[in-house]
């Protein structure tokens, strides 16, 4: 069997990114805590992750594993679930050979350091066959030991539409793949299943509580599911779709099956897309960094700022230069890589004026701020407030404030960057 | 077997809700529109609504088929499917006992004229037969005649928590259960289905392209589903899901089986809350109310913003007591019963000052009108812009008004009226 040729991104490239978060909390340093999170394994782990579908079912023309969350494609946030977990080594990515360039794009622009690219099959069980053998070939072009040796003991088996694989449920899979030979991702069924007569009638329905839906991750020791790529047939190749009957057939394996989480759902139509980009952005809103500016009275505020938001860092630069200093200082150190950081400016007005000339002269030079973030892939939004009269006042306009600042940082809506809103 | 009692709204909140949009495209235009569509059927056509369940997967409080969609319980929206098909005459909805006088208040306050309201029962099945029983005994009560004559020939079960049912596939449900007894909505399946072994090994993988997911809405002749309920066993109505099985076994019926759109899929988990808003907006979106204010050179803008929405009535009161008038027409009009209108005010700066107090007062009246509309479901932004120079300036700010109007329509978010959006 022919093994295809391995893409890699260059290595400049692959400089380390920060492990520690230090003042900022950022969707990076989020992804730095998972990093320190979870057991381990101690056997070599690599994933075969096959991204080659065309997204029919969604109606778009962008394959659903290319399209844009925030800005990144759904293929990164997959590859970054594994990416984060310290014990998984390679992660070979199949892709149909039109989208290899734009694949490469993609792992050098997030940095994905763990990913190799080889280019799919013509079905899917061609592609994860492709990555499959890639691995083994992986040890002997990069150490030039025999191949054995360097394989992994354990192959995962992924989708790049299913962005929300959590370390746990990975560990759990490796550890039953390793003593089973071989490990498959169960859920409860949906829908009650029937056979259909070939008129298009009822045949029969299933007893709902006997059946499970397959879903992925799926784990495999490497000879297992290796002799059975090498001993199937082309049918199986061509019709199949499922690595654990192959396993069953040819060699020998009956899977454990392991009851998985509700995310791990793949992302298969286009409403699918909203619910996926819902959950980032509800992940993502668990830490964010928010500024006051020029905030002399605004204990209550900041108090009631940090119990709407639990992870929040209130920062104080009494002006928009500063601002612009933290904007410098976030991208170079790397903490806008893979998803936006909000910034929130906040003006407190004291004069009896509703709104000054010197706040007409502010929100233009945040909106020229606002341009330059977004490039940088900051999100810089402003509030505005009058300095009210006594405490109860202050509550509700801080309530305010929070209600305004959790849409914007919830939302992430890069259309209303530079707008200085009222609370 | 016991009919359970059958709840009513009051008669004086049935009057009947405008048919003819005038000048605004609102949902509820959209609503009237799809009254007009659609081919009809000349028998009776009724329809059960289970809505007992109590949302345990989704992992929150309100059972999912309350949860508010823009201020609307989801189940209202499933309603609306139903009631705009002029072909349909009772939609009776089964729900908890707990939860009757929750329903009670949804259908008067959505003034849902078709709904009636029953008990549910422990399961499913008792819910569905509660139903159908309940619709053969509706005719007695009201008309006085036999029952038999007064019956629909026709059942329709579907989920509360569908609510993207379109009338032309209720059509062929309908058409279908009439010639053949019986007609089921199917689906491709998603995921492989594997029999599992008691241990939790992996048994076989069913043949995908055999089988299909059952979902909902399903059709019946009235006598078919009847004796089915009649005949079951205590067994079917306590662990039984599916109602084409009881008509094959009870009434010796073969279900015909219709494939149906991806729309169909049922609201389960917390992901699916948010697809379905996702839909809910983008539906919304079509039509939007939008108004320009003292815009004298605003042609260019105008064409934009035509080119931007598709089905966009942009009026034209120059000042905001116009505004105010509009938002009373709204209501009255009974425009904003079913979904918020959203009205987006402009104001077309022409001084050499970036932010003049008349703009800032105006800023000021905007946000208390903004307060007030948004207690009659009406949400009023504003945006401003700057008198541009020259036609190429014109363009390019008139497509920065559309792509904030177009987020403004497409989110719809409550907390951000009453702000005064720079263009």
């Amino acid at each position: 069997m022919e093994v295809s040729p391995v893409y890699r991104q260059s290595d400049d490239s692959q400089q380390d990114r920060p492990a520690h978060p230090q003042v900022f909390l950022t969707g990076e340093a989020q992804k730095s805590d998972h990093l320190r999170a979870g057991p381990c394994v101690d056997f070599p782990v690599s994933v075969v992750l096959p991204a080659g579908g065309t997204g029919e079912r969604t109606g778009l023309q962008t394959p659903k594993q290319f399209c844009p969350f925030l800005g990144r494609p759904l293929i990164s946030y997959t590859i970054e679930s594994f990416e984060r977990v310290s014990w998984i080594q390679t992660i070979m990515v199949v892709v149909a050979k039109e989208n290899i360039g734009f694949m490469m794009d993609i792992v050098q622009q997030f940095q994905h350091n763990k990913v190799r690219v080889v280019p799919g099959g013509s079905t899917r069980h061609r592609s994860i066959c492709n990555g499959v053998m890639a691995l083994g070939e992986e040890g002997v072009r990069e150490q030039e030991k025999p191949a054995a040796s360097s394989r992994p003991k354990v192959v995962i088996i992924h989708d790049a539409v299913r962005p929300f694989v959590d370390e746990d449920f990975l560990h759990k899979i490796a550890v039953a793949a390793k003593k089973q030979g071989a490990a498959g991702s169960i859920r409860p069924l949906v829908s009650t299943v029937i056979a259909t007569t070939s008129e298009g009638y009822l045949d029969h329905s299933l007893e709902r509580a006997k059946y499970r839906a397959s879903e992925m991750p799926q784990g495999f020791r490497y000879d297992v599911i290796y002799q059975a790529y090498q001993r199937c047939t082309e049918s199986d190749l061509e019709f199949g779709t499922e690595c654990l009957h192959l396993a069953l057939q040819y060699s020998g394996i009956n899977a454990k099956l392991i009851d998985g989480p509700p995310t791990l759902w793949k992302v298969t139509y286009k409403r699918d897309l909203a619910a996926a980009e819902s959950i980032i952005k509800e992940t993502l809103s668990q830490t964010a960094c928010l500024i006051t500016g020029g905030l002399e009275a605004g204990v209550t505020l900041a108090n009631v700022l940090q119990k709407a938001f639990g992870a929040l860092d209130v920062v104080d630069p009494s002006s928009l230069s500063e601002v612009e200093a933290l904007l410098v200082a976030l991208e170079a150190g790397n903490r806008v890589l893979l998803n936006p950081a909000v910034i929130i400016w906040m003006h407190l007005s004291v004069t009896a004026e509703p709104f000054t000339s010197m706040l007409a002269a502010e929100s233009g030079a945040l909106t020229g701020l606002a341009i330059k973030a977004k490039l940088r892939n900051i999100l810089l939004y402003g509030i505005w407030l009058h300095q009210p009269q006594d405490s109860e006042q202050w509550e509700r306009l801080a309530s305010r404030v929070a209600e305004i600042a959790s849409a914007l940082i919830r939302e992430r809506n890069p259309v209303f960057v530079g707008q200085l809103l009222q609370a």
